[in-house]
């Protein structure tokens, strides 16, 4: 169960970093839609590594394969399991031979180890972010319900490198805006300052973390559910399953803690265009009891600096030998930019989950299937 | 699935505020565990209303009821079902007729409906703080389990409240130290200023909110699992799914964003002692690649400000119409306090379940029944 | 996981024959339904013991208790679990202190404590048919959504008891005819039949088993789900999960084995009337491939003859004794009278179940939630 | 969640018959176990097509592919998801394109209509048996893992076909005189007959349906679980999502319910050997109260004939026209033989789920994971 995510649009994902390929299985995703292949694609060059000196130099194509669940001539979904498979082109085990017998620090060799007993040593194993390039794919598609069904556009972008922080509207930014900077950072100043930073670090064989923020605009109210399905709570984990996520703010997050209710509630107003119930300001990010108000969904993500050093570090080996490792090989300073659509894909497997959970919500007369 | 939590210690939690009662239904508990009645009514005095004057005065005695799952004479947990039950003595419904047509700010009361066409308007109904007296028994189920078996101790405590924050050694801090002041706060200093600023604050009709910070010692390396059931994710969620959450963070948390990686790693080393691997900082909070190291497990959770204030506030009706509404009846000024065994509470829910699906995780012979 | 059936209409019970109550909680019933207590309460009153001398003297008012989920002035499902309780007001624990240290031939002693190490001894435990109260209920409020929301409609009756066979119309029997015998058989000289030999088992203190036929009326074409989620599927595993069940046929069942495919087959036509699409014959008993096709769904269930004797047999004890039991007590010589509102129960479950999920089953714009 | 199963062992498949290819993901399996190569070939062997003039001639190497979750150089399960793949090479689209308009009788090409509004045409889609190949390679390394931690052993046979019934002692059957004969029944006169009625009805253009009986032997007592997890809901389950099966019994079955109390009953005794408890008789299966007690566990699957027919039948088209169809291509005439391998598959998944789940039981120590 530890692989799969979702209530009715199931996503398991497989695969290690240098095995045969990695990939997923989406289960419950409607029929009758047109595959996304340029979204999907879309989303998987800005993940792809070897996009310049920022990230790693490691050459994936990341060819998607669809092994099923699309109609071969009409290109809809079937409502059957989706499979994507991508293979595992530029996997050089070599490189990582001589890190089979230790545990890079910070990293989860010795984790996987004391749960299994063994790992697949190179490259991480199934603790690489190589996995990662499945649940793009999969958030793609969920994205692409989403814009279909309700409307709703996810935006999410790099607001802290380092010490670096930018300035961004939320309400306003857009994906453009975002790659319009190889750190996809949409603020030009903070973009220069952070790629700075970055360089820095590169040049001291050191790395660095940041923070990435997201919006989902038009969620319609009503999507969530109470107690342990609450948005908040699915986001969380969401935000929390990507490799090297520490930290997940709901709304003004930490920077609520300090308020008092008087500065911190959302008061409701009547919008005199629509008749909608709609709130003057938005500390709650767009969620109130885990359910949807109507307003923009915000969230922020922090990443903890790549544990991958190119300078010596202190760890231990499996037989229990202290000992210095110092990495090569391919590896990102700095995972931020890569990982703004992998946000993007989280939200999305939350929001379109609880779009789809939402229409059991009410005892209404089921649509569709008649005799 | 909403309202259910956990893979193999799996609780589900029932009940409105206002209706007939609260409980819990907790299947898969392991089966010959002597039932913890005083770990739990301990847990359950920490969580109760009426505390003093910085919590509610609702008079809930939260009388616990074992319905089954139980050896009526032995006090053995059987492997069956364990359904608790709490009934809602001291439900005031006059108190909130007044609410029932309009939304309160910062509630839940506009989301429920809109996502369910109607809501049980007493008292918050479904998203009352009064659903947590379940959680709080069966995580202190859970936490009896993981003493037992495991050795593992859970310690929370009030970090933060206002712009007061606590100097806490979290490697010592203990749950006595942490009673010794009604905030719930260790540092008498600090204890002393956050009960300031909640006077303060109730004095204004207002509220605030705060920063609770947990530990569990001696989790063994190895629990967790890979990509969503990671425990950073699987601890996200359950910290993000109590009532007034809006971040949290493991380990370093947002500071590990705006570290180096030098600075942020955690070197391994071997324990001349017992020959074990350890780390020589805990940067990592514990857990690495979503699976436990060994380390002491640090996490932390902000609560926004209680929405409910006894000052006006613009809000609208279900009818949409533009009211103003002040707060009267029972409230908290700050959670914080009695948040606290409810942070211990979901921590140990996570891990119990880990422990069991720790359990699965090799290829040995089963152990246990025979013929 | 284990005592939760269904994924979107999810079924959780609990409870031992004689602790303190038996109960099920239903997560993901959809708001603002209006709580169908007298349904509920008819076929709780078809399913009581004490029901005449077919069945066990034991005396339980089985009354109904809501303890949540139900807007408590208006009547209506809110859309959170709906906790249903019944307390054990007849439970004589003394009755069974003598078999506390034996095992019963064909019930679950020996195996509740092979798998737990210990079981609540009295009157069965958590294998008791007391259990079944919960899932009756349960399963006569998702009736009443399918009755609503659907138009569906079923009726199951007593097909076989010993070796009497009834001869009866599936396509026209209603609960009416089947209530008109006492032993729940539409066919009145088999129902005679049937009586005299559960009288005969009776007076020899012997048991017999029998026949369960149940029909679906109205199930759209289009319920039902691939591979593992079939109806087939799903329906089994309910009918199978009830006590002393000890198989289950869905359409001609076994006598499909002995069929020629051109016996077997459905061959479709179009409605003249309608213009829907038809079977001549319906040997598929109303699923193919595990999908409703819109024709009367049909289904059986095998009960073996209950194991509690009131005649000595051979058995063993706890510490490995051999020795002799013989009932005494309360306990019916023929469950199925008793078990048909069981099947209709699991039926509801099933396809209420599938109901939901049928909701998201393709990609049609959601509807209700809007801001 | 319909394309999955089981709760800690879980499986999930994917495929359609004439798409990429088909395939599975586990998800649970223990690490540190040799990856059982031989015995997946030979189970997938056994169920393959064109295995003699009694099956298709349809020709699939079925060839397998582990994509992930296996150890590349030590051949060892990493306890991370184990995806498997199978191309479809004979896939012949063409064969299939005059159906794609029309629905054939008892296969499931309208119910999957109605309920996704269109399919994969081409050979049944997701609804082709072809969907089994990935279930016989998961139910083959489930039954290594049964063999290798608990000495478990499943043998299934031809039992029926058409009115030819097999005499075979369920106690001492093995897999060897099983595939003596090409029909898989081990009683050589009832093979005999077997094949010449399929033969006879192959002649006709028409097809047979029949039984495969099925034991587990070693079963250690105190696998299963209460009430809706018994081991009987959860092999029906198994056998019924089968294609084409129509019925499953566990021990006695249909039988049971003429059988009265005392002759039906399995009186326990304690072995004199190894002091163990034992039944004398065993018509329970193996199974009571849906728990394993240590006896052989033994069932019965029924299978309608196949729908496919090489003879005019009545149907209707997409656009509601009445016509006639007559299959050409590639067909069984009888999927027995090759579902003796299917339903060991099924009942090793099963059974694989319960080790495992029996290990979290009982409150025991933690076994394992260390520091």
């Amino acid at each position: 169960m530890s692989n799969s995510f979702g209530a009715l649009f199931r996503v398991t994902t497989f695969g290690e970093s240098h095995g045969a390929g990695v990939g997923a299985v989406i289960d419950g995703c409607p029929s009758g839609h047109a595959f996304p292949w340029d979204r999907i694609r879309a989303q998987l060059a800005r993940r792809r590594p070897g996009q310049g000196k920022l990230s790693s130099p490691r050459q994936e194509p990341d060819e998607l394969r669809v092994l099923s669940g699309v109609h071969p001539q009409r290109g809809l979904t079937l409502g059957t399991p989706i499979a994507l498979l991508f293979t595992n082109d530029d996997a050089r085990g070599e490189h990582y031979d001589e890190l089979a017998e230790l545990y890079r620090p910070s990293h989860a060799d010795y984790t996987y180890e004391a749960r299994y007993g063994l790992r697949a040593e190179a490259g991480g194993g199934r603790a690489s972010a190589r996995e990662t390039v499945a649940r793009v794919a999969a958030g793609a598609l969920a994205e692409d319900l989403l814009a279909a069904l309700a409307g709703v556009e996810i935006v999410a972008w790099v607001a802290a490198v380092a010490d670096v922080d930018a300035d961004v509207d939320a309400e306003s930014v857009t994906r453009a805006a975002v790659d319009s900077s190889p750190v996809r950072c949409p603020d030009p100043q903070a973009a220069a300052a952070m790629i700075a930073a970055i360089d820095a670090a590169r040049a001291q064989g050191d790395t660095v973390g940041g923070v990435i923020r997201c919006v989902a605009r038009r969620v319609p109210a009503g999507w969530g559910a109470p107690v342990f399905g609450k948005l908040s709570a699915e986001l969380a984990a969401a935000m929390m399953s990507l490799p090297a996520s520490r930290a997940f703010e709901l709304g003004d997050g930490f920077a609520a803690a300090r308020m008092r209710g008087s500065e911190h509630n959302d008061p409701f107003y009547i919008d005199r265009d629509d008749g909608t119930v709609r709130t003057r300001t938005n500390h709650s990010g767009g969620v109130q009891g885990g359910i949807s108000n109507g307003e923009t969904l915000r969230l922020a993500v922090a990443f903890k600096p790549v544990a991958t050093l190119f300078r010596p570090q202190d760890t231990v080996t499996r037989d229990r030998r202290e000992v210095t490792v110092q990495a090569r090989g391919r590896h990102d300073p700095c995972v931020l930019p890569r990982a703004v659509p992998m946000v993007e894909a989280m939200a999305a497997l939350v929001l379109c989950d609880h779009m789809l959970r939402a229409r059991s919500a009410r005892a209404e007369p089921p649509s569709g299937a008649t005799r």
